[in-house]
């Protein structure tokens, strides 16, 4: 038997159901806060990502050689193509544009409970624009969509990498060191920053300054704690305008200092507690990217959210819902009656109404059982001497209960049912 | 500045709201067929495609080695997935199964018109049954799909290889001979065929007899030309069936005699004569497959629409609908009223409308030279003195015509507006 690659998945129509819904609420909140999908290609040169991520990347990325000899990748995340079809086809546009997508990232790594080769991401850019309230714009959208995909369970932290910069930069002298030592902050290794400290003399209050920041969570009061006033000034405006926009229960988490690299001011990351260790389902913040890769450079905002995080949470927090695919499943009594089964079925579908009719010519008793497994809401008797009267017999598949109705009317009587539930 | 990869696509907003459009439409119409959504993974082991397809598929693939030395390539159709991920884990549910799904196809060819090296296939499989009620449901499925498209002008062609191979097969004596004209038959290479009758002395009769048999066309009348009784009376049933389902416009075509290896009967193809030369957007047929990938043989019949073709089609047939992202766009006319804008923003996108705000803090004239060019229908102006009487300007950008309301309403008036055009 011929397997599926490792690391991969096969997803069925139950959970691909719930899967669809997850992204259609989220698009559709997309489409309210004036975001337009937008939608790259699959692979890339290689070279795109690791401008952006190094060249570490090339390890964890699908990479092989098209026709032309030259190397392509499987794309590992979504926003640098984003941001090259910008820099390519959209940079003349008025600003600000808001762009986002919808689609699958590769990741060539050994598989790991909860991470896959192939996985879903939906993200957002807004390019072109930097201030607080392009951050909690796009800071708002990312809530609004986890809301939306039905979570109730979630947690919102907001920080800005400048506060740990300055700190780092204006305390420590020598430029190297300081890198040296915000890339320790990034990787939260502690320990190793406390032997560089030794070794390099830098004061042990300093450590425990930067310790402390990296540890400081809480509302807009622990502002006032903050050194840097121009980030303190621009996190209180931008904590405002969330909350006009009725985003509130978030933390402000001056701890986030991953990507020191890449992002250049707000940085934020959402989390779905019940996930326990794992438990980010989306990452984001400001940053500038299209200089790489050869255009103006142009300040940036985005996101990125890990749907299958997100389906993972949603299912340790909820139930799943019944799976009832059909409302209806026609089932002819004898042969003669089949021409009768799919001109009712026809009418059904025609209506809206998701019908299925018998193809197997099963017998009556093996037609209701079938019905009942492929979760059909009604079933639809099509007898001989019903349709003497033209009526149909509706079966109601929870309750058991059976009543006669005009076949011209059965949608419309289907529709009527089903509204009750 | 990094390109594009050859023969790849990037699609801005305009573009995929109207695939979104046609793809939605498509799926609701398989939701009402009972079909339900299967994705499997973008890549597999490159032997899942040799054994349906064979060797010569290699050179049309992208493939590349994975982590465990394992041949990977990149889908170049998905029916084959579908059916692996049907004998691996579903082949002990009842039958039949209806699975449709939509995705992307990789072709690693030099790109031509039309063609590109990444493309868009919206496919459905119906496997365990083989009737010609079977067929028929996935032909109406196909048809249904097609006119939801908002297609106008296409042409359904429905044929059956078992009477041509029938007619080869009896009237060809040597086995290997038959089997030579037939994938002649396949490859419409009439010439090379005409060669090699007269090198083993087949008869000019059956030469004619098969090219006419490949030239036949018509109505259901055509039927009574027809040798093979078999196949007579299972075309004249699914005929008559797809009529009971409203589909009448389909024409009998025993010239369809592609695949002939793969397909196993029925087979159908539909064409936008627009398109010209490459105007064939779906094809479709019976047939078997699950016994190469080590499950039990199991008819099926299915189909794959080509949706960049029908993307192309539409454009060629219709004027591209007018691409208006956004409801209503929100001006403040001073800096004091960016909080309020943000405040009323957030009000008309909870009631489900689609609005954006100022986030470059621009002019009053700017801003509304920019609701235009974001094609948004309705401008809201949040002013200082209407502010005062709670009140806000609404303006619609296509007349210019503007109206005061009540701030606390603006949504409501907005969505009477717009229900109004």
């Amino acid at each position: 038997m011929i397997q599926r690659p490792r690391g991969t998945r096969d997803f069925g129509p139950a959970e691909m159901s719930r899967r669809r819904k997850v992204e259609e609420a989220m698009r559709e909140i997309c489409h309210r806060f004036g975001f337009g999908e937008v939608v790259t290609p699959t692979f890339e040169q290689s070279e795109l990502f690791t401008l952006r991520s190094g060249q570490s990347i090339i390890d964890e990325m699908y990479v092989f050689k098209d026709k032309g000899d030259r190397e392509m990748a499987l794309r590992p995340e979504i926003t640098a193509s984003v941001i090259r079809f910008f820099v390519s086809e959209m940079s003349n546009q008025p600003k600000p544009l808001k762009l986002y997508y919808v689609g699958n990232c590769f990741r060539y790594e050994n598989p790991q409970s909860g991470r896959y080769r192939e996985f879903f991401q939906l993200g957002a850019e807004l390019i072109g624009s930097e201030n607080p309230e392009t951050d909690a714009e796009v800071i708002s959208l990312a809530v609004h969509c986890i809301r939306a995909s039905g979570l109730q369970d979630f947690h919102v932290r907001v920080g800005h990498i400048g506060v740990m910069k300055s700190l780092v930069l204006r305390e420590v002298q020598d430029p190297v060191v300081a890198g040296k030592v915000l890339r320790m902050v990034d990787k939260e290794d502690f320990d190793a920053m406390g032997d560089m400290f030794d070794a390099n003399s830098l004061s042990r209050n300093l450590f425990d300054r930067i310790t402390t920041l990296a540890d400081t969570r809480g509302g807009t009061e622990i502002l006032d704690s903050v050194d840097d006033a121009e980030a303190q000034q621009y996190l209180k405006e931008l904590f405002e305008i969330l909350k006009l926009q009725g985003v509130e229960d978030v933390e402000l988490d001056l701890g986030i200092v991953r990507g020191l690299d890449y992002y250049t001011g707000m940085v934020f990351e959402i989390d779905a507690p019940k996930l326990g260790a794992e438990k980010q389902i989306l990452g984001g913040g400001s940053y500038t990217l299209s200089e790489l890769f050869g255009g103006e450079a142009v300040f940036s905002t985005g996101f990125a959210i890990g749907i299958d995080r997100v389906m993972l949470a949603l299912e340790a927090e909820q139930e799943q819902p019944e799976y009832t695919p059909l409302d209806a499943y026609v089932v002819p009594t004898e042969d003669a009656m089949r021409k009768y089964a799919f001109a009712i079925t026809s009418k059904i579908r025609s209506k809206g109404l998701r019908a299925d009719v018998d193809l197997m010519r099963r017998s009556m008793s093996k037609n209701l059982k079938y019905a009942a497994s492929a979760g059909a809401r009604f079933a639809v008797i099509v007898g001989k001497e019903e349709m003497a009267k033209r009526s149909v017999t509706l079966r109601d598949m929870k309750s058991g209960e059976q009543t006669l109705v005009p076949a011209d009317f059965v949608a419309d009587e289907l529709e009527k049912l089903l509204s009750k539930g």
